[in-house]
This record gives C-alpha cells, structure tokens and sequence, in this order.
C-alpha cells in the first residue's frame, strides 16, 4: 500500500473522484514548495500555521514556497490551544482570506497540529464553498491522525468538534522531523492516537511498539517514521471505506467518546491525547464488563500508554460536567451514547447500546 | 425525466451515492409528514422556518408532522430577509440544535425562501459535520433554483454568499400553492430566476412564457406548475453533471455575477431575483458587445423579464460599490471577473476573460 516514491513514502486515500496523496519522509518541509507548485495553478498561496510550529518551522516553508515561485498571498498566526479552534477565529480568517483576494483555486496551507489543520480544513471548506487545502502536520496527532481524511472542525457550546465539515485535502505533507521539536508533553500526548491505531487496526505496529517502547520515548526516527506510516495506511484504508463516518469509520473513535468529554471538562487543562488514553482505559473497561473484550487486553493497552509516559486516569476531574457533555457525543443516537469497543488487538466495533450504569461506572473508574 | 408519481411529480437529482427526489404538486405541504416519516428513523424533526411563512403556513406543516407520528423536537422562526443569512444566526440556530438535543440522524426540515434554506442548509451542514435536511422551499426562486443542488451559504463582509458548503437535501417538497400566498414583489423576483433558466437551458420554457406572459402574471396554477418542473429538471440535469461548480453549472449564475455585486451594493434594498433581473441585462449586453451573443437576443429576454414586471436598471446604483463587490466574486480568478454569457436562447458558457473596460460600461449601463 505504501509506495516509495523519491526519498519519501506515498500512500494514496482513495476518496471522491480522484483521491490524494499523503507523502511520509524526512525533509519534506524544505521541498514543500515543489510539491505544492504542482497543484497550484495561480501561483499563489495562503498560509495559516500554529505560531509557536511557524516561530520554528515557519521559515523553513517560506522559504520552500519562494524557491518554488509561490507567492504567498497571505499568512497568518493562529494562537497555539485548543480554544484556537472556535468560530469567532474562523471569521477573523474568513477576514483575511476576501482582504488578501483569495480566489477557489488559491490553496490555503496549514502548517501546525490538530488545532490548526482542524479550524484551517473548517475555513476552507467553507469560503467560497470551498478552497483547495494543503496540510503540513506538525504533531504526532496530526500525522499520524487528523490530517489523513478530511474532517474539520470547531468546537461549539462546551462540546469539541460540533461544527465542522468533510473536506479532503489536495495533499498531506507529513515530515517526521517536525516531531523532534515538540514539547515533551505534546509529544506524549499525540502517542495516543498511535496507540490506538495500533490496538484497534494494527497489530503489527502493537508489537513493534510493545518491543520498542525506549526507542519510542527517544523518538528514534526509524520508529517515528515506521509508527507514522503504519497509522497513515490504516487510516487511509479505513476512509476511504467510510469517508462519511457512517459505519467502520466509527472505530477511529476509539477512546474519544470519554476522551472528548473528559477534555472538554477539564477546559483546556488536557491535552486532546492525554484525554484519549484515558477514554481508551476506560473504553476498555466497559468491554470487559460486557464481556466482549478479550482478558489481558486492557492490561496489554496500558502498558503500552504508560510505557510512553500516559497516565491512566484523572483523579478529580468534574464527573457532572463529563456526564453532561457525553449526551452531546456526535455518535449519540435517539439519545443513547454508542461506545466503540476493542475486543482484542486489532479488532474494535461500535456497540450500540452500552447500559447508562455502566458508563456511569467507568467515568467513575477513571476520574478517581 | 419527469415521473408523475401519485398526485405528484417527481424528479431524481443524481448527485452522490444515491440522489434524492424534488416533488412538485398541488397540496404536498399538506402531506409532508408521511413523506418526511418516511425518512426518519428517530421518530423525530427539527425546523427552521422563515417567520413570515410559519405565520402563513406552519400550522399547516406542524399537523402534518404530528399526524405522521413526528415529535417536532426544535421548532424555529426566522426574521425575514438576507439580513438574516448570517454567521451570527447560524451559531443561534446551533444553540437551538444543542439544546434540542438533535442527533447525526434527525432531519432538519426548512420552510421557507431563499434565506431560510441558505441558511438551514448551512447550519445542517456543518452540525456534527452534517445532519440532513428537507427542504420545503415556499418561494418561485426556493422551488425553481436554490432548493435544488445543495448549495448552502451564509453571507459575510458585505459579499452575497461568501460562506458556504455543499450538502445535498434527502428531499425537497415544492408544493407551488404555496406561491399563491406571496407579496406581488417577491412573486416578480422569483421569476428572474425562471427566466434565467429558460433563456439558459430550456427554449420551450421561454417560448411557453412568451406565449403566457398573462397567466404567469395572474400566477394561474397550470402555468406555475410547469415552470417549476422544467427548471427543477433543468437544474437537476446540470447539478448531476457538475454537483461542485467546476464547469457546466457555472451556467447557472447567468446575471448573477453583476446581479450580486448589485444586490450586496443595495444593502438589502434589492430582493435577489430584481437584481438577478439586472444582471442578465447587463450579461446579454456584454455579449452582444463582445460579439458572441446572437442578435435579437437580449432584447427577447427583455422583453419577458419587463413583461412580468421586473426593471432592467437600476438608477442610482452605488457604482464604486458594486465595482468593489465584483472583486469579491466566487468565480473570480486569478483577480479576473468570469462571466456567464448567453449566446442565443438556450446556449449559455462562461466567459473568463471579459474586459475589466466592458465590465465598467456594463455597470455604468445598468445603473444609470
């Protein structure tokens, strides 16, 4: 699935009517430029990056754009943070778009994590009913998760992520070395998402992990590549099967229904993984009580998130507010919240009906 | 194209996996219940609805929905006007939607024009990354032309529908009695709209106004009816070639580009369809200037749009205006202004390369 192709790896998401490219290698941010100008026929782009990735990286890619013989129409700097992804800050983008003369066929390219290419995807989906948009992720999450498949969004009322779209991007440009630069936390906390491609998907990525946890933690980039590739493939596969989440897409949720509720409660204090690693403890959990979920799964799963570094629990987080911004799950259905459950390695599903009490129960479990 | 399907006529618009269905008749309002149930699932509705119509029609709707066994879980009304296609709306209405409760899988259903479905179509949209929508548009220009193709947009920074996705209806519900309960000048503004696709794409449309122009005045239902049908199998045909606007459904903004830098210009002085009205005068006159459109033309179409009441011009126009509006144009490119040209009665292509000096006299023309 993967091809190699130059000094980068190429997987392909077929999705819509012609699909795009994820490239995967060291130094693609220096020859963005190149591989942008081929999908640019006006010759001009905008730009919209995390300020903390553009302070570090941000030169590096103006640079690859001018070499290329881009011009950049417009850049701005979003504050890093999840509170970055509200629709007052899309407005102001909205405002920078119509006053740089962005037209349908300029690409907007997003240079940063989760948060930037999440509001940047929302924006351009939405001016002009949609632009082209370029995506260079610059976090382990977005990597290895939330650049690969199009959905973009804003969080709204206390709940993450209920406004958004489906917008593929044009190309995905993701380069291992950016990681090297991420905050200790950060980085901990987007090893999450790989985990639980790695539970949910990959097997093989589980025992590669499993038996380089140190390599892990250093961030050897042999590993980074290989875990990076992996979740892309998997990813790519599992949308381009489901681009619209109606079915297995669902399991790419994996541990972020708790995940998404204990996030939004904790108001800004976790970050998106840490919060995802204990949905997935607690996910787990439900899956065993149910019945469903393999015995030595659970403990295979946390040894792995701890291992990296990824606690397991939130000792007093507010289990009113959980509970309150679980109904507002996206997969809630005829008001009854569905859980995505892993049965053993490799193997998750949606479960329709988990009983309320045992909900209840494992917000308790992981909040004390 | 047309399949008379119990007491109504239904035409398939193929875009997508599936498609969905336009019902035109006498009395659907009525019946929409059993239509909508159909499509529902969760036993459940949402609606949005122009206030002015709710007032006209909504009890009618709301019976109609309890007797098919729906609980109208959000029910709300919006002031009149484009004031209204806002962003500021759109995030009250996703209030509404939240407070309601409204799942992935609850219909909004909008009833109403131009606005309300812009609108509606919008914010069902983007609501949990898209939730569906049942149009029951309530106006000529609703139920010949923006109920049909999934068009959604808001407006913003003084441009017409700067902001915007695509998101198909499972089904629109045009019941052209509706059209009896209209103000004189929104009937009149929502024929530009008929003409334009009759003088675009259907000469037997045209032909058959020519003939009628009385009838279409006194909106006799027979005639009102039909007109709804060949635009909506006009419309449908070039939305399943072209769902995203790349090439032939450009044809669909004959006299909108000039007709939105008007309508935006006017600051809501202007209904849509009178300055659309304008727009096509200035179109055919830039035709006939750059050579392409056919003698006898423009003034052909002239004389149908005076005919059922709409001006041509409109003195006093703020001119700097609506040359600033122009630039904001979605089909701009590259800062060059495209236009749709009609060269005879049903051939129309777009134009991207009109003289910025045309499109200056063409301005000057129009409102002087």
């Amino acid at each position: 699935m993967t091809r190699r192709a130059g000094s980068w790896d190429s997987v392909r998401v077929r999705v819509g009517e012609t699909g795009y490219e994820v490239r995967i290698g060291a130094g693609l941010l220096a020859r963005a430029g190149e591989a942008i100008a081929e999908r640019c026929d006006g010759g001009r782009v905008a730009v919209v990056a995390d300020g903390r990735v553009a302070a570090l990286h941000g030169g590096e890619l103006a640079r690859s754009l001018k070499r290329a013989g881009l011009r950049t129409a417009m850049w701005t700097d979003l504050p890093p943070g999840e509170k970055t992804k509200s629709l007052g800050r899309a407005e102001a983008l909205y405002r920078d778009l119509v006053a740089a003369g962005v037209d349908r066929w300029t690409p907007l390219v997003v240079l940063g994590g989760g948060v930037a290419g999440d509001l940047g995807g929302f924006v351009a989906s939405t001016f002009l009913r949609g632009i082209p948009v370029i995506h260079v992720p610059s976090t382990v999450v977005a990597q290895v998760d939330s650049s690969v498949g199009g959905k973009t969004a804003v969080n709204f009322a206390e709940a993450k992520n209920l406004i958004g779209t489906f917008h593929q991007p044009d190309l995905v440009l993701a380069d291992p070395e950016l990681l090297a630069t991420l905050g200790a936390r950060d980085y901990r906390a987007g090893l999450a998402e790989v985990v639980k491609i790695a539970v949910t998907l990959r097997p093989d990525l589980m025992e590669r992990l499993e038996g380089e946890l140190d390599a892990v933690r250093r961030r050897d980039p042999a590993i980074l590549a290989a875990a990076v590739r992996a979740c892309v493939e998997a990813k790519a596969e599992v949308v381009g099967r489901d681009e619209r989440d109606r079915d297995v897409r669902g399991i790419l949720n994996y541990g972020h229904t708790l995940g998404h509720a204990l996030e939004a409660a904790s108001r800004g204090r976790m970050r998106h993984g840490e919060a995802v690693a204990v949905g997935m403890n607690g996910a787990a959990w439900i899956g065993e009580r149910l019945g469903g979920t393999r015995a030595g799964f659970r403990d295979r799963q946390n040894r792995v998130l701890a291992g990296v570094g990824l606690k397991l629990t939130v000792p007093g987080a507010d289990k009113k507010r959980v509970a309150d911004n679980l109904k507002l799950d996206k997969k809630v259905r005829n008001r009854k919240t569905r859980f995505v459950l892993t049965l053993q390695v490799g193997g998750a599903s949606v479960w329709p009906h988990v009983p309320a009490r045992l909900v209840r129960e494992a917000v308790r479990l992981v909040t004390s």
